[in-house]
């Protein structure tokens, strides 16, 4: 097949990741050594900034600067939540978009995100091919959540679950210092799969987490909440709880809104108070228990702690933007980037190449058959599944003793 | 001088630090290896254990096992917050303890925390000088906060600064990435002293951090507040914000009992709600200004990030604990170890003695004249001051990738 000649775009959408970079990188980089793409370009703040016409140059930038976004956290290009209108209801944002390609003459696109960006990319795609423009469009897979389907795991995963695991190991240790007991709850993302939660089981299985875990895919039941507690207390002092922020009892309702209560709800001020599930679980659990009670909500920090990435996780996160623009380059379209396990006794990942169609309309969660009998905890299949992940100890460059992050030019093409 | 033969007991007491074993880990190994040194006893959770008669035998450890304490954080003998009532006043936990010295020969003892345990230490070994008990008496500072004074210095604050300029470093990024504007609002431990919130400014300093920072040295006042924040985002879409969770208006009054209403603040359980000065503070933003809002709570998780921990910090609260027992041992006694920094182009730093009594009753804040005329922000003197404290990158021993803590045996005496 003859190679299309043209300029590559590369987008970035969704909560971002501490490695979602990586990704960009290696589609970066290796569309820059590419003969038939002529121009690298990037969108600022993802289809948003693309509908805006503010489009970077990505030639302009210092090759040692765009280098360290391999340890850049969190969309260096800006991201976006930008649910695209379906064609046939309201096309002016793809009739846009198709005169922006034709403009700088865009025959690749990629685009790096989670589900609903995979869809974003399959509705431009579909759009551009029903309009007889030739472009390549394949999708970048990021997601903390983990929960794309066909694929066995996700670019920034392994890095979140590694921070998370890592974490409740350490708080483990400060919460059980004293001599009275206590009840510490982490809450962790996951709206409704629990994969990051689970990660927490990585950390009692080195001896120093989570004795009980909550996970969106069981229903959460309150009184059972604290008869499990009482349970573990009977044995040992403390209790380090773990729940994703997403579990929903069994009506569906999220646990969250019980708490929610819009009329006393406001401060002194008058507005609305912001409690996160955490502090009022443990509120609730510290009326019912004798222990002193804590919540802790990891917030955006799971998320972006770069400096403690997952090596496997950054070398594939790169690998699948590189992949993206070989297999594009080769003449393939309408594809997200995936990985599948190489069965053997050591962990090793390929890359796969899955129907955008397919991947943006699914959602994966945790087996079932993966969660304890009680509902609170993970079996070794889950540990066996997430312990290589979070492998490799990525190092990263740093000045005064802190993470030196890329510095872009980020110049607008005119 | 003629060297005192006896057991050494080691106690910690306080909110722990990720270094506070390495501390603990100098004093063991070194009293371990001294010969006149005839046992290393442990007291469990500090000295309320010691008044339990719960001691551990700590010459019954691996050594192995010991030594990874220089990678563990928190208080791996346990912790306690017990404050000794005056020995005129009640002298019964006095008798108490030097009923338990006389028993073990306990002729060393070393007691790691922070003001008030320098206090404890000082009233034990004046108790014991009074009763004609020989014993040698040392403090091995720790702190977070950074808020003793007659050193240059705390150890654990070194560790816990990097933590924090490291992830407020993380998080500028993440919080950045829309196109929309956003206020960031992060809460940083230390009550009466700003030293690690100050840390976050090493973040701004290296171009990512808070344009704002809060301190308890400046009184806080609410309007100028949003103020502040309007300023920060007449210039640029995003702001974020340290404070200290610490903050008092002119009154004195702390901010956070601003957002406490005993009879609104109620959930639907009927018990008072947990709410943080982060969220409180950004939910009042965000109704005076046009930007998402987001509040976060650092927590437990700075003090106890031993992965990412200082190696100058490391090293020197190692140091600390070493030179407890050699000084001990060489004759001195009622003394806390303290650092003083070595006047030079490169960093250096050397141990000190101060007197228990005098450092017991002092707190250290930051220097006025380190803090910029608008109260919002540290000068170059307070980034000359911080900035090798948190240098080197301290490796650390792992398993599964993960962080390999010490597992002590804890046995304890009979």
């Amino acid at each position: 097949m003859k190679k299309l000649r043209g300029a590559c775009l590369i987008g970035q959408s969704g909560g971002p990741t501490s490695v979602i970079n990586a990704s960009a990188l290696g589609c970066i980089e290796t569309a820059l050594a590419e003969e038939c793409i002529t121009k690298v370009y990037g969108a600022a703040n993802g289809i948003k900034g693309l509908l805006e016409g503010r489009i970077y140059d990505l030639d302009m930038e210092d090759p040692a600067e765009l280098h360290l976004l391999k340890h850049t956290p969190s969309s260096a290009l800006g991201s976006c939540r930008y649910k695209l209108a379906k064609a046939e209801d309201n096309d002016k944002d793809y009739k846009k978009i198709l005169e922006i390609f034709r403009k700088y003459d865009i025959r690749y696109f990629f685009y790096n995100g989670g589900n609903d960006s995979m869809d974003t990319c399959n509705k431009i795609s579909k759009f551009l091919l029903k309009n007889d423009y030739e472009c390549r469009v394949m999708g970048i897979p990021k997601t903390i959540d983990n929960d794309l389907d066909l694929t066995d795991h996700c670019p920034g995963f392994g890095s979140a679950a590694k921070y998370i695991a890592t974490t409740c190991m350490e708080v483990y240790r400060d919460a059980t210092v004293y001599g009275e007991g206590s009840v510490t709850v982490i809450e962790i993302m996951g709206r409704n799969a629990g994969w990051l939660t689970a990660a927490s089981a990585l950390a009692t299985e080195n001896g120093a987490g989570p004795e009980l875990i909550y996970l969106p895919e069981i229903a959460f039941d309150m009184e059972k909440f604290i008869t499990d507690i009482k349970g573990v207390l009977a044995n040992k002092k403390d209790v380090m709880i773990t729940v994703s922020e997403g579990i929903k009892d069994k009506d569906g309702v999220y646990i969250s809104s019980y708490f929610e209560d819009k009329e006393k709800d406001k401060d002194a001020f008058g507005h609305i108070r912001m409690g996160g599930l955490a502090s009022n679980l443990a509120g609730y659990a510290g009326a019912r228990v004798d222990a002193r009670v804590r919540g802790i909500e990891l917030s955006l920090l799971q998320r972006c702690a770069a400096h403690i990435a997952s090596k496997n996780d950054v070398e594939e996160s790169y690998m699948a933007g590189k992949e993206a623009v070989n297999a594009a380059v080769s003449g393939i379209t309408d594809k997200m980037v995936g990985f599948e396990r190489i069965t053997g006794n050591k962990y090793e990942c390929k890359t796969i190449l899955v129907d955008l169609e397919k991947v943006a309309n699914l959602e994966k969660k945790i087996p079932l058959e993966w969660i304890n009998e009680t509902g609170n905890g993970l079996l070794k299949p889950f540990i066996d599944y997430a312990s290589p992940l979070i492998e490799g100890h990525m190092e990263y460059p740093s000045k005064n003793a802190l993470p030196k992050h890329a510095k872009l030019k980020y110049v607008l093409v005119k």
